[in-house]
């Protein structure tokens, strides 16, 4: 039972083995979107507040932020969006950058404790960042890969994920303050991604009993319905253990498998999140289709089998 | 690796821990279909045939036929039925009946090795049905409940499961040719249901190294957008290991979630059926967006994380 707490200013929310699962929306990111990395360096966060709303409405407990957009002057307009969506919603940050004295940058104007995204196995990435990740006393994202880049050997990865966390403790940092990311790879190229990721959550949460993220969507990159398997992907990885991801939550086939997969855990109590979702919709439908049939449209039940 | 032989007369199946996950479709089923059951009654199975086609197209690997109709005569119309749905599919067929007279009238005109559905861990269904499974050597459904019902406590599941797999090896019946159903409650009413079925896949598979089943829409009871649920439910039973389900196939969430599950774990090499089924509608709504946005409208492709 490892809880990660993170907060903002006003709110403190928890990534763990017996929480609801954490949705930390991935869309305040230039990365690929040409119209918002053109804004963000001409000073126009408009888009950002908008995604920070819009995120946080659709279901998202933490909110991701990266500025990394080429030539720019990264640290300062990541501390300048992490102050702008810190004033229009309350949920805690995870501070996105490649960049050291962005990530410091970001640090130094947030309010609350945050989650810094991210560290590596690198040697040079752990002697810049752990430093960071003691003196702010944050969380931060450890990504399993290394020097070597990233292993194909899924027990190559969770042993740098333990080099990691071993580092850390050299600094004071706690395992319940590292949220490790498994690396999850395109299933279209890789075609034991899927295993490789359910068999790494298991060892990560039963051996370093961390709680664990991942940026889900890389799973389905290149193949097509990619929500629909974005969302399958999910609940299956929730089913294993996996306690938090960066991802969308403005794409309702995300939210679902979240949904389903909290319901499934045990963490949706009496499955009032789902049947607040879902039971307008369903009356709405069955209004319908009575009114088309004369009758009940209601499905049948299917008895438990005894 | 523990693989389950099912055939008909002209085809072979497997269930099992290294295949892609069996589809047992449901439909052929009486209970609560009054047209059907009534039709059944009276010797009209055209219903039948259409549900056999039906959910062989749709993609269910085998077929569940049930003809548990009140005060009808069961032997004879379950027989009757297996034989008409010998002659229009070649799937292998599930014979199920709680009624020990009509599995054995199944069996006599069945062609090929049938899976019997089921037995229970009750000493008087042992004691009739064991014998049966050993003279037609076929294999056996195993639901996981016993004179003292179904245990809300997984692990006393787990040893009803066990019990049945030491006395059907009294009988000569090797665990490969038993199927256990761990019984899916409705989380509706039961909220570990989830935990409790990925528990108990994982000891059943690690321990007895048996192939599962379930009847998956029992999850699902009782709350809105049970399909969704459905789909969701089986990505994650088939994460943690499970390896068929009695379900209905003609429920596109459900092939959605069976399908993203078969890639996830490896078992649709090259995402061949993946693709087959979602390349073509993917380029479909491509060109639907090109055309109303005078652009490329394909998703930014997120890149993975190094």
């Amino acid at each position: 039972m490892t809880d990660t707490v993170i907060s903002s200013a006003s709110r403190e929310v928890r990534i763990g083995f017996e929480q609801p699962f954490m949705i930390i929306g991935e869309r305040i990111n230039p990365t690929g979107r040409k119209v918002l990395a053109e804004e963000m360096k001409q000073g126009d966060y408009s888009r950002v507040v908008q995604d920070a709303i819009a995120q946080v409405q659709s279901g998202a407990g933490m909110l991701d932020v990266n500025a990394g957009i080429p030539l720019a002057d990264e640290p300062k307009i990541l501390a300048e969006c992490i102050q702008l969506v810190q004033s229009v919603t309350d949920v805690p940050l995870s501070i996105d950058s490649s960049v050291v004295a962005a990530l410091e940058a970001g640090l130094e104007v947030y309010q609350g404790k945050p989650l810094l995204n991210s560290i590596t196995g690198e040697e040079e990435r752990l002697e810049a960042v752990l430093p960071l990740v003691a003196k702010y006393s944050c969380a931060v994202v450890a990504i399993s890969n290394d020097e070597a880049g990233i292993s194909e050997n899924p027990d190559e990865r969770f042993d740098v994920a333990r080099k990691i966390v071993e580092r850390a403790a050299d600094y004071g940092i706690h395992h319940s303050d590292i949220v490790v990311d498994p690396l999850v790879m395109p299933v279209g190229a890789v075609s034991s991604a899927g295993r490789q990721v359910l068999h790494l959550v298991k060892r990560l949460r039963e051996e370093l009993k961390v709680n664990t993220t991942c940026g889900a969507s890389n799973f389905s990159f290149g193949i097509p319905n990619r929500r629909g398997m974005d969302g399958h992907f999910l609940s299956m990885v929730i089913g294993a253990g996996m306690t938090s991801a960066i991802t969308n939550p403005l794409h309702e086939e995300v939210m679902q498998g979240v949904m389903a997969a909290d319901v499934a855990m045990g963490h949706d109590q009496n499955c009032v999140k789902w049947l607040k979702k879902y039971r307008q919709s369903a009356e709405v439908h069955d209004m319908f289709v009575e009114a088309r049939n004369g009758r009940s449209g209601r499905r049948r039940r299917r008895a438990v089998v005894a």
